[in-house]
């Protein structure tokens, strides 16, 4: 039964060139709560590494914050990371766009010698010493894969960044849409979303997955 | 059959305070898509009325363009109002979020008095001559009230706003979470969504309800 269960969705930002991916983060939010449970929405109080223009691609040379941005996404309804604690929650679970790899972490300009958020770091580590287990959607796994050794991930298919997962002691599990990649030592749930090209049902479906998948493993 | 027709939606800038309400414009996008039709995004090419940061609820002082800040929730993947023409669509829908009210129309300042973006008049008026159905969610329905005389709405159960529609020479119908309001004449549907307070699931459902009556009136 996930009724009753609480999740906590960690937010890198608000649009996937430069923060959250929108879609990946709402179908989360929307999976949680179809299944009966609640969530509550974070995202780490610091600057994000950039901001792009969603239109051209291009950085604008703006400054935002991830936190302000993300709570767009929650509307309002978000707390800063550091509030985070993981006795007060059943699963922890971080939607994929590039926040996750340059806000959440510098993945996304370092590869395997990427460093993670304090904060992030904080997170994981007490939900995983709590038993508690923790989703990653999109490219969000290469977080896992830097802070759990030999943790089995998926990121999809593509052969470059799955390289890049194993060079930081990862083990890579190819999928496909909505398919789910669950590492039972860990308790780490994971799914390729955006990083395959998808229809947004194909989005909604993958999400949902993982999230059953959490739930199933929270609170037992 | 909804298989095949497309679907015109336009946004209004990204984040429920100053563009358009991030889980409307996800849940429309997937509600076409799940029912077999396809959407292409819209947003006019305007400044923002205002930029509001979502945590705090203050005007920031910043600038920002709709159709930049709406292209976070498009992935991109959207074009100026202006490209817009009617037959090459099926049906015309706008999500909620006070960009609806700020930054496609200034109903959220002026009320019956509000005056419609030159791009959003065009492209309704352009829809409604061609003989196919707009949806309005959330507030949005404000902009159908204000184009199309005697016009029946819903906004959900605010009886501020509903007597506000009402002095443009609308007709309000109450409606409650997944309530869909039908003007056949007008061939408008429109439903409440985050005007009542709502789950997000409740708001997958009501956008759900709304598509499903766009694509039946469209194209027949």
């Amino acid at each position: 039964m996930s009724q009753g269960k609480r999740v906590a969705i960690v937010l890198s930002g608000c649009g996937v060139f430069d923060g959250a991916e929108i879609h990946e983060s709402v179908m989360t939010m929307l999976a949680v709560d179809r299944r009966g449970a609640s969530y509550q929405c974070f995202a780490p109080d610091i600057a994000q590494h950039h901001v792009v223009n969603h239109l051209t691609g291009d950085a604008t040379g703006e400054s935002r914050n991830v936190l302000v941005e993300a709570a767009r996404i929650a509307r309002g309804a978000i707390k800063p990371l550091h509030e985070y604690h993981a006795e007060d929650f059943d699963a922890l679970i971080f939607p994929g766009g590039f926040g996750a790899a340059k806000n959440l972490s510098d993945f996304a300009f370092r590869g395997d010698a990427c460093q993670i958020d304090d904060q992030v770091k904080r997170a994981i580590s007490a939900t995983h010493q709590a038993g508690k287990p923790i989703g990653a959607l999109c490219i969000a796994p290469a977080i896992i894969a830097k802070m759990f050794d030999g943790v089995t991930v998926t990121i999809g298919q593509d052969k470059d960044t799955a390289a890049t997962l194993e060079k930081m002691g990862a083990k890579h599990q190819v999928t496909t849409h909505g398919g789910v990649c669950l590492d039972e030592r860990y308790k780490v749930v994971t799914g390729p979303c955006y990083m395959l090209e998808a229809t947004i049902s194909q989005i909604a479906d993958g999400a949902d997955n993982v999230v059953a998948k959490l739930l199933e493993l929270a609170g037992n």
